[in-house]
């Protein structure tokens, strides 16, 4: 088994909750990974011999990003529907409908080459680890295939069937979530660890609370574990519903009532708030109050949602940008919620961190310390380790 | 001579006026490039032979980005001074002493490794032309190599001894100028083709109209082009300055009364309005609003302004971005006023467009059509073409 010193780290950030910012960041730092993972983690002098060496001239080492959230499994092209939006068009949802004859349409080849440069584009931007949602088949056949592709790139496969009502179905909600919970959810569940839904009472193409709740039961009951799109648009139940269900996430978080934040920090240890910034950005809306989330103890993560319609941004540096510019967050908080906190939020103790044991998924900064990801925004600093 | 042919291009913006939007969108076009420039525009299918060929697979070819300004020439870190802004101390550019110091105190080299970094990373992002000012040194000395330095780079170089008034002279705000415009503009003027000032009433560092004047007026006198750095903090001179004195740009334009743009709007053959959001962004600071001034009839520059302090971001398709969801652009406009209307604020002509006889000064877009750029803000999709 080959092992791997990497030295001359101008800044370790291991996440480990060592130190008050949480990030447990070390100088003069150096580790030992092997294919079993990270073997070793201490003093620059006192690194043991391997059979190769890494010098990061002083470059920063963190965990490789965790995206939580995304979108990946698509075709078709809806830029000119997002520049429409820049000059005034509002977003309700209903753009995912072209998403979905692209997708249909789509051999399997045309729908897995897009899906694999998307991971690649996020990997050469410090992702080692991307959950990937279905929702652009919305029929049994095209939803089960978007998820064997996912599969192909990713252990955290998530089935959103419920995404949005399709077009054909519209006058059939009932009818759909019926399908839905039935032949789509038996026939998706073995490619799927997670469930999803986009509760949404603020849009006609998405789910209300007894809707979702039934799709996430469904779901439970075929022993899928449960992530929740709430509270983008609007208030909504999305958030107390995540929380009532003991789902791992719920995702946006635009619009939370002070009743949401309490019960989001009463849920901490089981549910995550995933802040999606790419979004209120690509959309033009306003951003969540991440620090207000801190301050009252909610678990939040930092993800991408990477997808042709709201954000078509697989960069969690520039999430990590705009939470601070825009979320109140620290570098050091929005770091943290971009790995520890989106792993908490797959429930994944090894990613995320950088501990002897754990994963060896890195990322390199091209810059002495982690600031520069919020200093130097738009500027592609970041990369993942490969090959070691 | 050797001759290049570049084909499959998806989309070929060439800037060239010809079209609404501005940007001349030519598809199904190739181009011919040599050792002189562009030589030939046309239809793929009537491309003439070339030595060598390029396909470019369906990727969009845009003029290279000219980023009219930048601050690339200094030493020393203020990564740490961007986070405590972020959690709420103010910019007064106060901070640009700091800097002073250790760019005062850096060899040569340790000042030209980094300028050359800075100049790659920018290239490797799609700008072909950079302006460089100095602005750092402030003394006789330091103003002087500073402008040797950049001008290993480029062309473009400007001479900013009024950036601020340095501490050592902060009693003798008079004595510095009579400095600026003496000994250091004669020292510093045969390395620089502009002079700038740091023209802004709001701050205790920089300089109010009358001394803006002086400078200006002196730089002139020696032979220099003028722009000023204006309306950055607050209302100010510095906009109806630049239209008086004829400069070829005014920078930031943060703050502009009706007054202001109705002048600018009458000065539009000579005086570009030059916007730099990413200021706006790390400084947490209000957008200037670039349809207003589109619609007033204002001539537009979108720059980097890349500095260790209020912006040290070199990416223009993130400045393109921010345009877009920021300050009303659409894409169209944004990436007009980053290719032409930067090379228009430089008195350039011969770069910012793809046109025969114009330099071959090239970028690609890693996607289908333009409106990428804004679509996916984050993303590293724009590199120059090197190596023709
Ligand atoms: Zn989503
Ligand atoms: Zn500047």
């Amino acid at each position: 088994m080959t092992s791997t010193l990497i030295t001359s780290i101008g800044e370790l950030v291991t996440c480990d909750d060592s130190t008050e910012d949480r990030l447990g960041i070390r100088h003069n730092a150096a580790i030992v990974i092997t294919d079993d993972g990270i073997s070793w983690i201490g003093a620059d002098t006192e690194a043991p011999p391997a059979d190769q060496r890494i010098d990061l001239g002083g470059r920063t080492l963190i965990p490789g990003f965790v995206d939580s959230h995304s979108h990946l499994v698509f075709a078709g092209d809806r830029s000119a529907e997002f520049a429409a939006r820049m000059t005034g068009a509002p977003y309700d949802g209903g753009g995912i409908a072209s998403t979905m004859a692209a997708t249909r349409s789509a051999s399997d080849d045309e729908l897995r080459l897009p899906v694999a440069a998307r991971v690649a584009e996020m990997r050469a931007q410090g992702t080692t680890t991307v959950e990937i949602k279905s929702g652009y088949g919305l029929s049994i056949a095209d939803e089960a295939r978007a998820l064997r592709i996912a599969g192909e790139f990713t252990p955290e496969t998530t089935f959103l069937g419920a995404h949005v009502v399709p077009p054909e179905w519209r006058h059939r909600r009932a009818d759909y979530i019926d399908l839905v919970i039935g032949d789509m959810l038996s026939t998706a569940a073995p490619y799927a660890r997670w469930i999803d839904v986009f509760c949404e009472p603020n849009s006609p193409y998405a789910f209300d609370a007894d809707e979702a709740r039934t799709v996430l039961e469904a779901g439970r009951d075929a022993g899928l574990e449960l992530r929740v799109h709430g509270n983008q648009l609007g208030h909504g139940p999305g958030a107390q519903l995540a929380v009532e269900l003991e789902a791992a996430s719920v995702d946006h978080c635009t619009y939370l009532s002070d009743a949401d934040v309490d019960a989001l920090a009463d849920a901490s240890d089981t549910t995550v708030a995933t802040l999606l910034p790419g979004v209120e950005f690509c959309t033009r809306s306003p951003y969540p109050d991440g620090a207000r989330l801190l301050a009252a103890g909610v678990s939040i993560a930092l993800a991408s949602d990477c997808n042709p319609g709201t954000c078509y941004s697989s960069s969690i540096p520039f999430m990590i940008a705009l939470a601070v510019r825009e979320m109140g967050l620290t570098p050091a908080q929005a770091l943290y919620a971009a790995t520890v906190g989106a792993a908490r939020s797959l429930r994944r103790s090894d990613i995320g961190r950088i501990v002897v044991g754990g994963r060896a998924d890195l990322a390199v900064i091209e810059a002495p310390s982690h600031l520069h990801l919020a200093y130097r925004p738009g500027v592609p600093l970041v990369r993942a380790l490969e090959g070691l």
